[in-house]
């Protein structure tokens, strides 16, 4: 669909009205993050509810916290029915009266958080359940120590109890005085607490503190407001909470004697009632959105292990079954996605749960998780026996005796019973952890001395700049990295879009896992000629009526965007001598040879693949050296083109030399507008004459020179030269390109490997040139950036000229995997997702063209800045070219590294085309995402 | 590993012993199968047990059978806490009462049958459950009609109680008495049943019951006879037990005026204990195997489906939960998979259930499944919710009334409440019906329109003879197909190993399911020069321990084998510069031009690609021709290589002309056996010299020629010329013709991309020419057939002329997807999988060789045929060369395409390649289903 020209660009700034917008909500995490990898931290998650988390949980701490100084973290980011359940306090409890009936030498600090919860839950915090009744002057506090009867039940406890007293002086002490430091007077009023060892606590207290004293002051105006107030903004419903106790679980020995570990257990947000989060989240009107909780759960994760000198070990503790949906209704398995912590599955021993343990074991995989271990609870039905079949051995399957029915059992016996099923499921985790990390350590060393890679002198790359990636999350990489001896997880955008094949956003990726998987079930690969596979055909049913509509009506399935640009070149090649009469039907039967000599048409600084007869479509450049590829020829002749750029803050054309010369009145070479340089109106310009008589001057030249050497086609990447420079050739040039080539009767070929599907903004960037061509070729993209396939697509008169009685009319050419299901249905996904405005918030659906992704204002400042010479920018690509000379300028230029090395510093990970540089996302990312970039690069180039 | 010559071949036929076995189980599935796709059949699966499988189909058997002429068929193949337990009883049963309740006009003759038992369930039937006192005397019969109370608390149903009478009579009679012809005496005795009427239902009664009396006789003899005699081997501890009884539901109209619909109700097996059909399989002493339980299953839906010209609605309730175990310890996913049934899904309405759901369907997702509608009982939680929104409103939620507690309810108010929400669900699936099955019709049409098949003379092709894949499971492809105006699902097995990639059996194609979802999950695909991930490490670990050991230290990834020998010559011709001195580090910075003309030495018949570099290095052929690649010149000397076949049941040598006319007295030219071919101690014989001096000719002959030019690389296919022709060449002449370019220092290329990966029966052909390369390409098989992924491994001497201070002394090679994750993540499950002999039972792990797949005898049976000139049995491979002459013979030949027309009749998917045709399998596939092929081949080969 070509719209017109006027409300093409005009439409691109207006913000698009999602409707549908429930159906799939936007992810937005927290831009970058960095997650200690110092310390075990695992995620515990459950084939379904009441499966025994909590108790898995509590029972790895009664095991880890065996030893002294230790610290053992249990967080517990989601906890409803809160606060009649309370799994931190369940943990925090247990493991007191574990360590109570078992104590060891040495001593414990025990404590238990609760951060923040919905104004309903937070209610009952202080009534003790009963409704409150509108008192404004209730203030935030404890209420929880107050009904800890287990404090006491413990008769070894009664001294370590620690801080209720203070606790009931400083967390009800708030009252709203915004001079209070601290709503949790257990710190403050430590009078049971060892003075160095209280400086600690306070400090790590403050920290987390603080922001309690606030919601505090929130809980009592804005958290039981927004019952009364709709007007009242604060917390969205949530409060800060801050409830807070501590303990010291005194051993048998003095702790100065014999040291002691610490306990940390935590809450981060409680919901009253005892549902689903999504559900409580709507009902308590106490949401939170994905970025937030993930915000909070590495904050804790920062504060208690960043610092963590010693042993720490950590657990996350999920609600509900692998995929129960989180509070914002993301699933959580696709919630906490972007940390990919480790898993432990707790599954079900019971009648059924073979099945509901290998199902969320799948779901879990399906997420990109790796599963270290299942547990499940002895049934009497030796359920572990098929998990461990199906798992292969390869993830162990433990078994936890039965636990007691009875609510009045205190399960001692039980945790007894059970430490060593514990005491193996910790070795485990540790030593898959050892595992992990020593690997992640191992894989510079390893990926330097086996691997081959492309594009790359092995010499210029030492092992210590191999980047190690654990994971891609959407647009991000999680890269692995040690800071300082600290081992940590980072994130980095992918703003090279993996050589330009990436779109999906963390939604789409998920969608594409589970089309895989299906793919593969249903498939895995087929045979193609002669056969029909949904996946094939829907795959070419979307080509030709997207990118292919108007002019295309076949599809032909190759590997990558280098073969399909030789299929190409023998499609347009063979119609070349049909339409020129060069050959007959007969002759091609026969198979006999012809002396003339086919070249292509081509523009300089194109750019088309790799493979011998890719390379012989493009002009002479570093990559065709005879050191390159010996048997180069370059068959082809190839054009200068004007290209466009915005050089210090002005679109600007430059003409090649031989226009210039020919033309040295040439007026106005400026635009105001990006738009203007692809409006149509400019077919009637003069300089639509001067290209056309430059263009027609060669295409005479040829014919002239040579009898037996003939044009046998175009070929052009339409707009942007990818891989040549990020040039954006005029686009009127082109378009007068082709249609004397088509009134020659050279076939045309547009090479859409990069510039397809969204690249530039348009599904196909035949949008910006206005013309169709009668060969096109896509790859990258087009599968959404998960597995390489590439099609050529033809017009039937170009599929006519292979149309005869002989197998040798046929065109020759396939590749083992032609048309692979895994691919097609990758490519069936994307490409109905990018185009669907349910999906892609991007997309203006009226002008079927991406918003403007990169801030207009930022671009032009960044285009100002003396470090930069020009800037193209179009669709999801911003390309900069540095101001160099000499032997920085060109595609061997080392200039922009260090530039590089800064920006990955700063969560950007790109790669140079020599001096030029560029951010390229993906057609889903957020215009924030891409601002948050360019204002990140401004910032390094202005340094520069 | 190399193994001692003479334990090589010896050892390939000896049996294998399998330890672990139990880690993986054979799965023998029927070996090929058609079923009926002229009416609905669909699957019901359950995220768990208990949510509703069996109302659901009650809910859909009411709603169907509102109108007359129509036939519902329920299948319950699993039944455990049987007889007590029958939940085709229970649809029958609950039939009746809505029948009864809200009786239409017309009438509905019911059955319910339930066809095998363990021996413990059916004690249980004739004893009403109590214990059987070992008394031989009692022979097989209904005992559940006895207990039917509901046959009569329906006071219209009383007319229509059919059989009971003659049940008891009939029933009770058999007595072991081989002369009664039917133990169901309700189709004997019917004395209630129109004339006509009961001819039907006595054929079908007689279809099913024959096997009943015999069962009976078992379950009398055997059945019980199991406890007690442990020789007694009948019915491996299941009976048939013949359980049926039938009645008619009178309407309110005489049945003859307004017509009569029909339900039939069957359950398959039952056992008797209430636990997952695994445990209860092997607790009684009553395993089924895969392939049994498929065969009746496709059997009940042959006898109730195929002969229906009416309307027809079946369903298939699972037991538990979708991955429960089946009575093999299958899991149900993967049990039913070969038939593919469209699924319905119970879902969970609980708490926890959406997560329970989602997974669920996750699982069947990984199986391949379509699920077409989820089905949850509300519990107020709107669970729809977040459903729908996960499942973006793609596949409907539709929510039950809840089901009422109480046993005691007969759930007559529910179903009334439920009857729209079924009639709902089942058009949703009447309509998914149509869709499919029209959409398969338009398939062959659209395929025609829109597809440019490569390698296919599309004018030879038909409509007609599009093949629709609808899916594939291990080694089979079902195709859709209209017989006789009846819509067929079958099974072909895919014996071109669609372009010789595949390898997966099912159950590796479930494990790379798995692992093609956890890998786009984690990674989907990231950039990979100078970055290191997981996968692409694993993989070049694999690879340089496995086919690249003992000489490769590098691995260069692109996307299939045209551009890895692109690579590999790149690779080879610089290699070939730098040790003839031809160009130094210098000149290489500088890219500067040289004028020597590189050649490759190839031999005649090898292919390596259908891009223009990978075209070069081969010989013409019809892939080579003008009219195909005007650019083609043949950059290389082709080598006529001599060939070994066997020809009517003797392996023969052929030499070519040049060395038989200056060698005429050549003596013995057959092998006794075919290893001898491979025999280490030929390379001492005459031959060796005869080959070495051919070689050393025509390598002078070069050089001599033209001073500029130079032989820069060799290449060669190891052992098999593959898309050649399938021709074996003589190890021993490839083996020469390395250590002769080794010794000119010409790097040598081996060219693995069809050879490698266990195609040959070894890791790598270089186990069978015993030499290794510098430098050698693989793909196809490699990632075990799902997704394009290839390697070229090269020595770490080769790597080093790439190595130097400038990035263009780097090789400038590449392809957007470069060593993608999903394709080394299945290349790493894949290489593993197949040289493991826990996974691969075909592997004799001491010679790391497979067994001989291919019966040796009947091969040279095959061979002695008349229509065969030669046949070659290698490996997965079997190929035989046709007698053909003229235009018949050479690739462009139609000549063997009756007989491949009717081996796709047969279930066997052929490709020719020319009069050559092949089979192929993969390094899993059993030789019985090898020797099932090859008869089918040689019953054709007869009749040609």
């Amino acid at each position: 669909m070509s719209p017109p020209t006027s409300t093409l660009f005009a439409s691109v700034l207006r913000r698009h009205h999602h409707r549908n917008h429930h159906l799939r909500r936007l992810r937005r995490f927290i831009s970058t993050y960095s997650l200690p990898l110092s310390h075990p931290i695992y995620t515990i998650w459950a084939a379904n509810t009441s499966l025994g988390k909590t108790l898995v949980s509590a029972g790895l701490s009664t095991s880890y916290l065996s030893s002294p100084h230790r610290k053992f973290l249990y967080l517990k980011p989601l906890q409803t029915g809160f606060p009649i359940d309370s799994d931190s306090l369940f943990v925090y409890s247990k493991f007191g009266d574990f360590f109570a009936r078992n104590r060891p030498e040495f001593s414990v600090f025990a404590s238990n958080h609760v951060l923040k919860a919905s104004g309903l839950a937070s209610k009952d915090v202080f009534r003790g359940g009963s409704d409150v009744e509108r008192d404004e002057n209730v203030s935030c506090g404890n209420g929880v120590v107050k009904k800890s009867e287990f404090f006491l039940s413990n008769s070894e406890m009664k001294g370590s109890v620690l801080g209720s007293e203070g606790l009931v002086r400083g967390g009800f002490g708030v009252e709203r005085d915004d001079n209070v430091s601290c709503g949790n007077g257990a710190v403050k009023k430590s009078e049971f607490f060892d003075s160095n060892r209280a400086e600690l606590s306070v400090f790590d207290a403050n920290r987390e503190l603080k922001g309690s004293v606030l919601g505090s002051e929130g809980l009592a105006r804005g958290g039981f407001g927004v019952e009364r107030d709709g007007n009242v903004s604060f917390g969205n419903g949530v409060v800060n909470l801050g409830l807070y106790e501590e303990r010291r679980l005194q051993g048998t020995e003095n702790w100065e004697m014999k040291g002691y570990s610490k306990l940390v257990c935590k809450t981060m947000y409680g919901w009253k009632e005892a549902l689903s989060p999504h559900l409580v989240a709507e009902r308590e009107n106490a949401r939170v959105e994905d970025d937030e909780l993930l915000g909070m759960l590495k904050g804790c994760l920062g504060i208690e292990l960043e610092s963590e000198k010693g042993g720490a070990f950590c657990v996350i503790e999920t609600a509900g079954g692998v995929a129960s949906p989180g509070p914002s209704g993301s699933l959580q398995c696709d919630l906490y996605r972007p940390f990919r912590f480790p898993a432990i599955l707790v599954g079900d021993g019971r009648l059924g749960g073979i099945s509901a343990t290998i199902s969320a074991y799948e779901s879990l995989k399906l997420r990109g998780y790796d599963v270290v271990a299942v547990v499940i609870e002895d049934h009497g039905l030796v359920n572990e026996g098929p998990l461990s079949s199906y798992l292969r051995r390869r993830v162990p399957v433990l078994v936890l005796p039965p636990i007691p029915k009875e609510m009045s059992n205190n399960l001692m016996e039980w945790f007894q019973e059970a430490l060593s099923t514990f005491h193996s499921l910790e070795e485990i985790m540790q030593s898959a952890f050892v595992e992990r990390t020593s690997r992640l350590h191992d894989m510079p060393r390893k990926a330097h001395d086996f691997f081959w890679w492309p594009f790359t002198q092995h010499k210029l790359v030492p092992e210590e700049n191999v980047t190690v990636i654990d994971s891609r999350c959407g647009e991000n990489f999680a890269v692995h990295k040690v800071n300082n001896n600290v081992d940590l997880i980072t994130q980095q955008f992918d703003a090279c879009a993996s050589w330009w094949t990436q779109g999906p956003d963390a939604t789409l990726q998920i969608e594409l896992a589970r089309d895989m998987g299906y793919a593969t079930a249903r498939y895995g690969h087929v045979m193609f000629p002669e056969n029909v596979y949904e996946p094939a055909l829907e795959c070419a049913e979307l080509l030709l009526e997207g990118v292919g509509k108007g002019w295309a009506s076949r599809v032909y399935f190759s590997d990558n965007g280098s073969t399909a640009i030789e299929i190409a070149l023998k499609m347009a090649l063979r119609k070349f001598l049909f339409d020129h009469k060069i050959v007959s039907d007969d002759l091609v039967a026969e198979n006999s040879e012809s002396h003339v000599d086919l070249k292509v048409l081509a523009l300089r600084g194109s750019y088309h693949g790799d493979t011998l007869g890719a390379m012989e479509a493009q002009a002479p450049s570093p990559y065709t050296g005879f050191y390159q590829q010996p048997w180069y020829k370059g068959r082809g002749h190839f054009l200068d083109p004007p290209t466009v750029a915005m050089c210090h803050g002005v679109w600007k054309l430059s003409l090649p030399q031989e226009i210039e010369t020919q033309n040295p009145s040439l007026e106005d070479l400026t635009f105001s507008l990006r738009e203007n340089i692809f409006k149509e109106s400019r077919d009637t310009s003069n300089l639509a004459d001067i290209y056309h008589s430059y263009i027609w001057k060669t295409l005479h030249l040829i014919i002239d020179s040579s009898g037996s050497t003939r044009t046998g086609a175009l070929i052009i990447e339409p707009v942007i030269h990818g891989a040549g420079g990020m040039e954006m050739v005029d686009p009127l040039f082109q378009r007068v390109l082709v249609k004397e080539c088509r009134n020659q009767k050279i076939p045309v070929i547009f090479d859409e490997v990069f510039t397809g599907f969204w690249r530039l903004g348009a599904e196909s960037a035949t949008e910006f040139i206005r013309c169709k061509p009668d060969i096109a070729c896509f790859a990258k993209l087009m599968t959404g950036g998960i597995v390489p396939l590439a099609v050529t697509l033809a017009s039937e008169a170009v599929f006519e000229a292979f149309v005869g009685d002989s197998k040798l009319q046929a065109l020759l050419h396939g590749h083992s995997y032609t048309a692979h299901a895994l691919g097609c249905t990758a490519a069936v996904k994307s490409i109905k997702w990018f185009k669907d405005s349910k999906t892609n918030h991007n997309l203006i659906s009226e002008a079927m063209l991406l918003r403007e992704l990169w801030d207009p204002d930022l671009v032009r400042q960044i285009s100002l800045l003396p470090a930069v010479h020009r800037v193209v920018v179009l669709g999801t690509l911003c390309a900069l070219e540095l101001q160099a000379e000499g032997s920085n300028a060109g595609y061997a230029s080392l200039y922009a590294r260090s530039l590089l090395q800064k920006l990955r510093e700063d969560g950007i990970y790109m790669r140079p085309l020599g001096n030029v540089i560029y951010l390229m996302c993906g057609p889903c990312t957020s215009p924030q995402s891409c601002t948050n970039l360019l204002n990140k690069v401004y910032t390094r180039l202005e340094e520069l």
